[in-house]
């Protein structure tokens, strides 16, 4: 139990930053107990959301050649088969990805006043596919590494025919904030710094790697770059600092 | 006819951030002249757009006390009365803010391959007003300074509650790439360093401000910091470095 809302709150990046909470939501059951330091709660989860809500990290309409491409070579090394023909692990995992964060708790009482019905996650706010943020991240963790396949649609357009920086700024918090929150505890992104190298077109596709560069105590180091999908053009590359939080603050009423 | 091509490029900020185009559309001939070095080409705008489109830095219903209250205050100063009793522009002034860039030239041509239909700004591709972005900018050329008043809808979160790190960067990015581009030339975004300090809750109204740290060349350094809205608490600062750029490229065909 207290292993399911260590999972759920592991997706959980920051207070500045985007949480893929929902990656976990699916294993969550409807009363579960949370055990923190020297205070044990029972939070009720009387969970609004439909039983499978949309995974935005799976394939759509809107996927092009390349965005396609990639996510079937990236997927294809989630499992991996030994030479007695079973089927395990692979190094790669893909996390799903959700529209919304954690609602409600105690029998229908918001887990706290912060947590709001109407909101949606920032990146997922779009019905439509590939009008906006179209990208699924997949994490390696012996080699601590990410990389997300981003597609940007007409949507986040910044100068003409080309995506905003904060539109690019949001998928790089995106992405070195899940992978930080994937290595320890929840994160909160604490610095971002990013050089804009060279403009994405719209409608097109890019790759965003991050690796770990380093912890120290609660902080986490991260770096991250966005290139074309075959490498050959730095379009971003950035710097990230997340710290580790507590976040029993956001669950507890006391 | 060229001071309105530069009016209208002033307003440019840049290959990978947001530019404030709409702002001069209204101005614009259906076909004007620009010369730039050695070339001069017609430029036939053949608007797409409705004759008034709307400008998203006018208060709607969605406003808050707190946002209506700062937009009155610096709307007050943007037109002063002499002792005779005369009205002439003041120190500040509101810069409006539409949903398109630059679209069509040379008599329905595209103005060039990268410049799309569809594509809609990324701060202002919601229809539903206070659902996400919600700002309107003052600029006091004389204090080279750059007030931006923001209302952050529910479609804009990160953490449960809390705004997505991504779209305060993204006001980052825009407040003080219109404040670059208001200073001399078109700009674009060269780096954006980001200290996330207190976290901005969902449905709150923060301001943003911007000032010049110094010129040189075609560099331009910007400092920035988002605060509570009587300027008490510290959620972000930031600084941001803009490059000068040439953007004929964009609109010439040759």
């Amino acid at each position: 139990m207290a292993r399911s809302i260590g999972r759920l709150l592991k997706g959980f990046h920051g207070l500045s930053t985007l949480p893929e909470l929902g990656v976990q939501l699916n294993h969550l059951p409807t009363c579960v107990s949370l055990r923190t330091a020297s205070v044990r709660t029972k939070v009720a989860l009387s969970l609004p959301f439909p039983p499978k809500p949309r995974d935005f990290s799976l394939p759509n309409s809107s996927w092009g050649p390349e965005m396609l491409g990639l996510y079937e070579h990236y997927n294809s090394l989630c499992e991996v088969e030994t030479e007695g023909g079973e089927k395990r692990e692979g190094p790669w995992q893909r996390l799903p990805s959700y529209n919304r964060s954690l609602k409600y708790a105690t029998g229908g009482v918001y887990l706290s006043k912060i947590i709001q019905s109407k909101a949606r996650l920032f990146t997922r706010n779009m019905r439509d596919p590939g009008a906006a943020f179209e990208y699924v991240l997949f994490v390696n963790e012996g080699e601590q590494r990410c990389v997300c396949i981003f597609q940007a649609g007409h949507l986040l357009e910044g100068p003409p025919g080309h995506v905003h920086g904060g539109a690019i700024a949001t998928m790089i918090d995106t992405v070195t904030g899940t992978h930080a929150s994937q290595l320890s505890e929840p994160v909160m992104t604490a610095n971002l710094n990013i050089n804009y190298r060279s403009p994405i077109p719209l409608g097109s596709t890019v790759l965003i790697e991050s690796c770990v560069d380093k912890k120290e105590g609660r902080k986490t180091f991260i770096s991250c770059k966005v290139t074309s999908t075959d490498g050959s053009k730095l379009h971003t590359d950035a710097t990230a600092l997340f710290l580790s939080i507590g976040v029993s603050h956001l669950l507890l009423r006391e």
